[in-house]
C-alpha cells in the first residue's frame, strides 16, 4: 500500500512532492517552518485537507524551532501561506492553540488533525458512493476536476475517494479527469492517482467538460472544495464553476465532496473569499518553457465561485447537504 | 505591414507556418498537396477563412500535378484533410468547378476565393466593432478565444479583426485572451497578433472565462466559427460552448463573427456535425513535453457546438443576424 501524502517522521514532516508527479514519486522531508511554507506556496503538497494537515504539523514544527515573537511569526506565515482555503487556516489554529501546553500537546494536536482527516476521507468514500449510486444508478460515468484523492489528503481523499469506493464496488462506468490548467493536477495527480488503483480514465482539456456533458457522455460531475460559504456557494479550483454551468444546462447531478472543515459559517458568501491571484508564469510557461510572447500578461485566478443554486449536494463526512428545490 | 497569412508565390503556396509562432516567424513554401495536405492536418495552416483559401489553392496545386483519377483522389483528400470546417470544403469545391477549364483558371478561381475572404474581412471588421460600441459602449472589455486574427483568414481575420478595429477607433477596453487547449492558439498566436497590433490584452486559462465574467471583468465575448448551422448552432474551437454557458450566467453578449462562406444552410443543426477527435497526445502533452503517466487516455473533441439560444449575434461580412428575444 501506498504510504500517505503527508507524515510526521522523526520530528520533521515529509511529504510525496507533487510537483514531481507524475515522472517521479519523490519523498521530501520538511524540517523547517520555512521550508514547510515554500512547500505550500510551490504546490508541493495541496488539497484542502492535506493543507489542515500541513498547518498543524507547521505548528508542532514552530514549537520546536521557535519562542515568543518569532513563534508567533512562525504561526502568522504558517495561517497565511495560501489565502483561499480554510482548512489550512484551520488546521494552524487548532494546533496553536496548545502552544501554551508545549512542543508535544501541539504535535498530539496535530496528530488528531491527521487522524481526523484519514477518518474523514473513509466517511466521504461510503456517503458519496451510496449517493452517487442513488442519483445516477449502477454504472455512472463521472468527470472531476483538479486532485481531490490521496494526494488531496492524507489517504482517501474527498471527491476522487468517491470514485475509488465506486470501482471498488463494481458501481463505476468510466472517470473523465478534466486537466485543470494552469499546473495539470488533473493530468498529473489524478490521472497518477486513477493509474495507482487501477481505474480506466480519459484526460479532457477544461473546456471541453461542458461539452461533453452536453454530448451525453457524462452522467455526474463530483469535486471538491476548498471552503464552502455559509450560504452554500463552493470555493474551488478555477474551473469548478464552468464545469457547474455545463452541469445545469445539461441537467446532470454536479457534487462536492468535502470534509465538515472546509464549511465556513463565519464566510456568508462567495463574494467575501479572497481569490488567490496567482504568478502569470504559471499560464504563460510550462515547464520553463514560454508559450506566450515575451511582454505578455495573464490573469490567473486559483479558484472561482460556484453560486449554491448550482450544486446537486454536498457530501460531508457528517452529512449530505442537497439543494432546495 | 505584416505580409498575408497565406499567398499563392510563384507556383506555390506560400504560409506563415502557425506551429512556430510565438518562437520564430517561418514562411513554409508548399508546392505538393501533400505538403499542403499535411499543413491543414498540423495546423500550420488553420483557421475557418484560411482553410478556405488554402482549399481553393490545393485545388491549384493538384491542377498543376495530376490528371484524371490522381487529380480526383488529390482533390478528395484536399476536401477531407478537416472534417469540421466547412469553409475547407467550399473552397476546394469552389476551385473544382474550374478543374474542365484547366489549371489556369482554376487558379484565378483560387485568387477570387482569397481576395473575397480579405474583403470579407473588412467588412466585418466594421460591422462587429459597430455592433459592439452599440451593445457595450465606448470601452468594452472583450474576451476571445482560440486565435480569429489574420493567422486565421489571410489579413485581418473575424473576431479579432473587430478587436483590432475597435483599437483602432479608440473604443477597446481591455481583452482578455483564453489560451485554447490543447493546441494553445490563443496563447502563442492571438497573443502574438495582439502583441504585434499595439494592443494589451491578457492571457486566462480556458476555464477562467467563465469566473472572470461572473467577476465583471469582462463586457463581451467575441470569437469565430468554423461552422454555422441552419438554425443558427455555432461550431467553433472546444471552450466556445463553455464561455457561451458564462456569458450567458453573467448575462453579457455572446458575439460569433465568421464570414457568409461558414453559414452552413444545409446542415440543419449541431447534431448534425461530425466532431473532429483529434489525437489524444495533444491533450497529454505540453508544447512537447508528457504531462500525463504513461498508458493515460484522452478525450479531445477539436470543436465544440453552441446551441443558437446562446448566441447573441452573428456577424457576417452581410448581415448581422441577431437572437429573437
Amino acid at each position: 500500500m501506498r504510504r500517505s501524502t503527508i507524515e510526521w517522521v522523526d520530528g520533521a514532516v515529509e511529504i510525496i512532492d507533487q510537483t514531481a508527479l507524475p515522472v517521479r514519486t519523490v519523498v521530501r522531508r520538511l524540517s523547517t517552518v520555512d521550508e514547510l511554507v515554500a512547500a505550500i506556496q510551490t504546490l508541493a503538497v495541496r488539497g484542502a485537507p492535506a493543507l489542515g494537515v500541513a498547518g498543524a504539523f507547521g505548528v508542532a514544527l514552530a514549537a520546536r524551532q521557535y519562542r515568543g515573537d518569532a513563534l508567533t511569526e512562525a504561526v502568522l506565515r504558517l495561517r497565511t501561506a495560501r489565502p483561499t482555503a480554510v482548512n489550512l487556516a484551520r488546521g494552524v489554529a487548532r494546533a496553536a492553540d496548545r502552544l501554551a501546553d508545549g512542543p508535544e500537546a501541539v504535535l498530539q494536536e496535530a496528530l488528531a488533525v491527521r487522524d481526523e482527516e484519514i477518518a474523514s476521507s473513509a466517511a466521504m468514500a461510503a456517503r458519496g458512493a451510496d449517493l452517487v449510486t442513488s442519483l445516477c444508478g449502477p454504472s455512472p460515468r463521472l468527470l472531476t476536476h483538479c486532485n481531490t484523492g490521496g494526494l488531496a489528503a492524507v489517504v482517501g481523499g474527498t471527491a476522487l475517494g468517491v470514485v475509488a469506493e465506486l470501482h471498488r464496488r463494481g458501481a463505476l462506468g468510466g472517470v473523465v479527469a478534466s486537466e485543470t490548467r494552469p499546473l495539470l493536477q488533473g493530468a498529473r495527480l489524478t490521472a497518477w492517482e486513477l493509474d495507482q488503483l487501477g481505474i480506466a480514465y480519459q484526460v479532457a482539456v477544461d473546456s471541453a467538460g461542458p461539452f461533453l456533458m452536453a454530448q451525453g457522455m457524462v452522467d455526474a460531475v463530483i469535486l471538491g472544495a476548498d471552503r464552502i460559504c455559509a450560504n452554500g456557494d463552493v470555493v474551488n479550483k478555477v474551473g469548478t464553476y464552468a464545469h457547474a454551468l455545463g452541469a445545469q444546462r445539461a441537467g446532470i447531478p454536479f457534487l462536492v465532496v468535502a470534509p465538515e472543515s472546509t464549511v465556513d459559517t463565519e464566510t456568508p458568501s462567495g463574494a467575501d473569499v479572497k481569490i488567490e491571484d496567482r504568478d502569470a508564469e504559471e499560464v504563460l510557461s510550462f515547464n520553463g518553457q514560454r508559450t506566450a510572447p515575451a511582454g505578455a500578461a495573464a490573469v490567473n485566478p486559483a479558484f472561482d465561485i460556484t453560486p449554491h443554486d448550482l450544486v446537486t449536494a454536498i457530501v460531508t463526512d457528517r452529512r449530505t447537504i442537497s439543494r432546495q428545490s
